[in-house]
């Protein structure tokens, strides 16, 4: 369909080319730049007039910068006269700001996708929300898309003997829950206790995995402390070898030392989010979520239901 | 009054202290910081109910993450129940951005506008918009303020002999005659004109120069390429001495050592912006917009009129 087109700010072009690729059409052009003040400049090349857009921009690190490029992309396509805004949203930052978790807490979360819906987009398209009520803050469709199939897909292929999947924490066991059914493996949960106030967490695990190989799942790995301490307990605990897996590879401050120096055996995340690091760790292992968005998109487009590929 | 309360982020914060000195009342107490990705945090410590709140913040570099720290800090305060949210934007970003100059271009002075809007803000204090036209993008009051009569006391302080205020272009034509009629000074303009496509400006400049003391003014000066080349013209036209004076001194890129370089005996700005750079020229000088922010705010709190001292 000549009416369909792909745009992309500067967040992940790799991601963004695959998924034109995927689809069988050349990306839009249009260039996004700065000034000499770093206020964003963004140029589109072709003509959109009567076309549904499709904006590939995670809102990854640098944050505000990637955020910014989204909003006035959407607001410059608007003005072009484009028929249908849609957003593809890889990783979606500031989702952990989702609620107020102390007083006087802002919820960041909500006041984007505010944000996103006034600058005029139509529709967005997400993956792995860090919670699930995010859906529920925009005023317009949103699809979300999970990740566990493809990290599913990788473990299926390694032919893991004797797997246990294991939940870091309580938030996050319908997500392992997810991936043990798809493994055909049980489930364990490490459940964090805090003895007393200043004494540090003690790490206890619900669930046998006594020389088995655990594979620690979580949406995020950001500064890796977290699944460090897991994959810490899991050895002590018997586990024979510990791998751990991720949607959004996040990855700030010391989470690449901290994953090198750890008795994690692989890291496996996906390319919602583009390694930046100088030096990445050997452990790492990224799939592309490019096909998974590639049809999705062409579904959307095309006004299939997304629900059996790829809904929670 | 016990219900004015001020706020700011991370911008501007010498400013912010000073209005709040001149207003007489301790800033309020947040701390806008970033998490270890980059994700902006901000806690208040300490309530707003039912106050009516005025947040400090120039949306100057980085511009987009002065942005988010104010429309997260806006969701922060209006979730916490404060009665009015005042936003006072000493230099309003992305102004430049105020039309589609070329087709397909975003108009983000209007995103802007909008997303401060939607975050919840119920107010705007500005000075010196680029375009006037950026008030009626904005469905608020937006209280509009101007330098022009701060850089006007200090030439008069100084007892310039044979002023002339010269206009570096025809937009800035209504600014250099507000300065003009303070100083009781006569009005130049320079009139860019390209003889050929590619072949470079010529500076023709409408009015008589000779032997008088030229002051450049407009509103902000960036790369200081326009003003410069201003400057050179006025010498080589024959005026003794050439100042240059604006509200906003973004400075960007070059700036700096082209006003050093430059024939410009002084440069005088105001501190909508701070001056970041390591080595600033010894030819600026900075004004305080502090007790005209402060009596701004004093006045719109107290529902005074603030037309006579300060709108256009
Ligand atoms: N970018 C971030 N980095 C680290 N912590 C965050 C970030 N954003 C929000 N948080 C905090 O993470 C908590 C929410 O995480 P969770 O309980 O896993 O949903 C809240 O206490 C937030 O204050
Ligand atoms: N941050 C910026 N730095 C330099 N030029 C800009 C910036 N923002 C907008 N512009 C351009 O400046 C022009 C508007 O300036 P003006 O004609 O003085 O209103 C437009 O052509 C814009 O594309």
């Amino acid at each position: 369909d000549s009416k369909l087109k792909i745009f992309t700010c500067n967040s992940n072009p790799k991601l963004a080319n695959q998924i034109a690729d995927y689809i069988g059409i050349p990306m839009g052009e249009s260039h996004t730049t700065s000034f000499s003040d770093g206020e964003i400049q963004v140029k589109l090349s072709e003509s959109v007039r009567g076309s549904h857009v499709y904006i590939i921009q995670s809102t990854c690190a640098p944050v505000n910068d990637n955020l910014m490029e989204l909003l006035v992309m959407v607001d410059a396509l608007k003005r072009a006269s484009a028929k249908s805004i849609n957003v593809v949203i890889p990783y979606y930052g500031y989702a952990r700001q989702d609620r107020k978790a102390r007083s006087r807490d802002p919820i960041t979360a909500k006041l984007v996708a505010d944000l996103i819906e006034k600058a005029g987009a139509h529709r967005v398209i997400a993956m792995d929300l860090h919670a699930m009520q995010i859906q529920g803050f925009f005023d317009i469709p949103v699809d979300h898309l999970l990740g566990v199939p493809i990290l599913a897909q990788y473990f299926r292929s390694k032919q893991i003997e004797n797997p246990i999947v294991v939940s870091p924490d309580h938030g996050g066991v319908v997500r392992a829950r997810k991936l043990a059914d798809l493994l055909n493996a049980p489930l364990a949960i490490i459940d964090k206790r805090r003895p007393e106030p200043n004494v540090s967490e003690v790490m206890n695990i619900i669930g046998n995995i006594e020389g088995k190989t655990a594979i620690l799942i979580d949406d995020i790995i950001d500064t890796a402390g977290t699944i460090v301490l897991g994959a810490n307990a899991l050895v002590e605990g018997g586990a024979k070898e510990v791998y751990a897996c991720c949607t959004h590879p996040v990855l700030s401050g010391p989470a690449m030392d901290r994953l090198e120096n750890s008795p994690l055996k692989e890291v496996i995340v996906t390319d919602t989010i583009p390694i930046t690091h100088p030096n990445p760790t050997n452990k790492l292992k990224v799939l592309s979520v490019a096909p998974l968005l590639g049809e999705a998109i062409i579904r959307v487009h095309e006004e299939l239901s997304i629900s059996k590929l790829f809904e929670l």
